[in-house]
């Protein structure tokens, strides 16, 4: 028996390309003492995973070339030296763009979803980018009733959940996508109070109409001309939320950003965060969300491409903004 | 009897010039029911004077043309219609490059300093740049021992307390100052780790010195070079305390800042802050470090010049780092 993953071939140099990345067949591994070994169910493909790629230095290690990709799972466990998990197991926390991959137990979290939320939301609104947006929400955004909210990305599987989060707290909220497929579902599903499609028109004056005393709250996922947009329409006081610039992690080279003027001026909070120090909030929001996403109030969308051969186009396509709700890669059936 | 004050003349492009202010003669005000008239003794002379007179949009009003300068001071009550001042206390609150000034009693503040404490020291250590240095370090700073971190425009009014207050939470504390006897005082007189002249050799050199695991906290008064030298070396979860840019203010449009893709990567912290946002703190801070000052363990320098008609010139002199300790003007004798 034997296993498939996709490796990383050659480092990308601008955007990535077909040719980075090889489909290749391993020997089945056999899990050591303590570990256990998962069949992949659904992968997660995320804007993050370009960083890994680069080979600069980032917060995370990059993948070696020749070394498998890497990607959050949701698996079956097959095999198990872990007292704690046992064939049939369904778990999160194995990662690898590969139909099986070996995992020390102790990196595994059990999960049992409740009726009505499918293994699948536990690499998206359950899962790392959810828990990304309740973690900004929570911890920078703080909105506050009848504050402005830009949400970048908006239909996306994390600012979907930023910005139905904002709504929560009783904010106005404006997401930002990419075409008016998108922004349809973020007004019409998620419920924004609009959307602005990046694609038609101009952000400024869009911006102008929706935002007309400015931006309490900027949830920013993508950089480039829409940050250059809202800088200036920050108000006093203003929350931005550094969670990632996808428009720019193709470039060569960093662009220079805005005059921290405004900062002092404004008295700004500009703050980064990554999901991977909190890892406290991972039970937290699943408690949380959960029965939101078992009684529909809290919404998503997903976009599934069949087959582990078809995650290094998927992945070339969500750093152009081609993908419509949170990437997904089936690499194996539910049940088997 | 007469009141002489100093006046915007006209707007300065670049750098103020002398004949942008103009020394005038007017009729004594009379204080209206509620005000007070007081005698200046002290008047600050402060970086932040630079936005007001700008024109520019800001965080405060711009001061007319015409209008008198405006700058926080110590004064005595000559007159009041306010029953909580009677002629001879001594008072905080009036603003203005002014011999007497009419306030509402309301914005005024009664002071009594403890022996061993000077009256300029409510302008200085107890006054606007020491609530600043102490509510920055509070609320954004936030030291925790064995940190390192580096306070830009050391010797000056925010920078020394700041950096004494660094070094009280346990930090280590690494000074730049422009000019060898500022870097002294810096080092000898504050008792910070070390000072970095910006004036002698290479800034980035210098900070791989003394910093070189990198930086924690950054408190952030000049922007400019010493900026582009701190952002890279920035530490995971360090925080940059935006208080002032001097060496930018007298540009007529902002640089462009930084990449804000090292604010994801590295999860910092970048917080703009304003005293007067801060109200509570004043008296808060006066009760904390009065006594510091009193018996000597809070060290300050004051760069006093004598005479309001020298105050321009003092206020273009500071634009350039010309000062030395935080920059004052004795205005009138402390009684008379």
């Amino acid at each position: 028996m034997s296993r498939q993953s996709v490796i990383l071939k050659s480092r990308p140099v601008g955007a990535p390309k077909p040719g980075n990345f090889e489909l290749v067949e391993q020997k089945m591994p056999l899990p050591g003492p303590g570990e256990v070994l998962t069949r992949t169910i659904f992968l997660s493909l995320d804007p993050y995973m370009r960083g890994r790629i680069s080979g600069r230095a980032s917060y995370a290690a990059p993948i070696p070339e020749g070394g498998d990709m890497m990607g959050e799972t949701v698996g079956e466990v097959l095999a198990s030296h872990d007292a704690a998990f046992e064939p049939g197991d369904i778990v999160v926390g194995a990662y690898g763009w590969a139909t099986h991959v070996v995992t020390p137990g102790a990196r595994l979290t059990k999960i049992a979803p409740p009726a009505g939320v499918p293994l699948s939301a536990y690499l998206g609104v359950l899962g790392m980018p959810g828990v990304t947006a309740y973690s900004a929400m929570t911890d920078i955004g703080q909105v506050q009733p009848g504050e402005t909210v830009v949400i970048s990305a908006a239909s996306g599987a994390v600012g979907s959940v930023a910005g139905q989060l904002a709504k929560r707290a009783g904010g106005k909220v404006i997401g930002v996508a990419g075409g008016a497929d998108k922004c349809l579902f973020v007004q019409e599903t998620l419920g924004f109070d609009a959307c602005i499609d990046h694609r038609a028109g101009s952000l400024e004056t869009e911006l102008d109409v929706f935002c007309p005393e400015g931006i309490d709250v900027y949830f920013e996922n993508v950089g480039g001309a829409l940050q250059k947009a809202v800088w200036p329409r920050l108000k006093v006081f203003a929350r931005m939320i550094m969670c990632g610039m996808v428009a720019e992690y193709n470039a060569a080279a960093p662009e220079p950003g805005p005059s921290l003027m405004a900062v002092v001026a404004k008295r700004l909070r500009v703050e980064g965060l990554i999901v991977s120090d909190k890892p406290h909030r991972f039970a937290e929001w699943r408690a949380l969300a959960a029965p939101w996403v078992a009684d529909g109030s809290l919404k998503y969308r997903e976009d599934v491409v069949d087959g582990l051969e078809n995650a290094s186009a998927a992945f070339i396509g969500l750093l152009e903004g081609r993908n419509f709700g949170k990437l997904l890669v089936r690499v194996g059936p539910d049940a088997i």
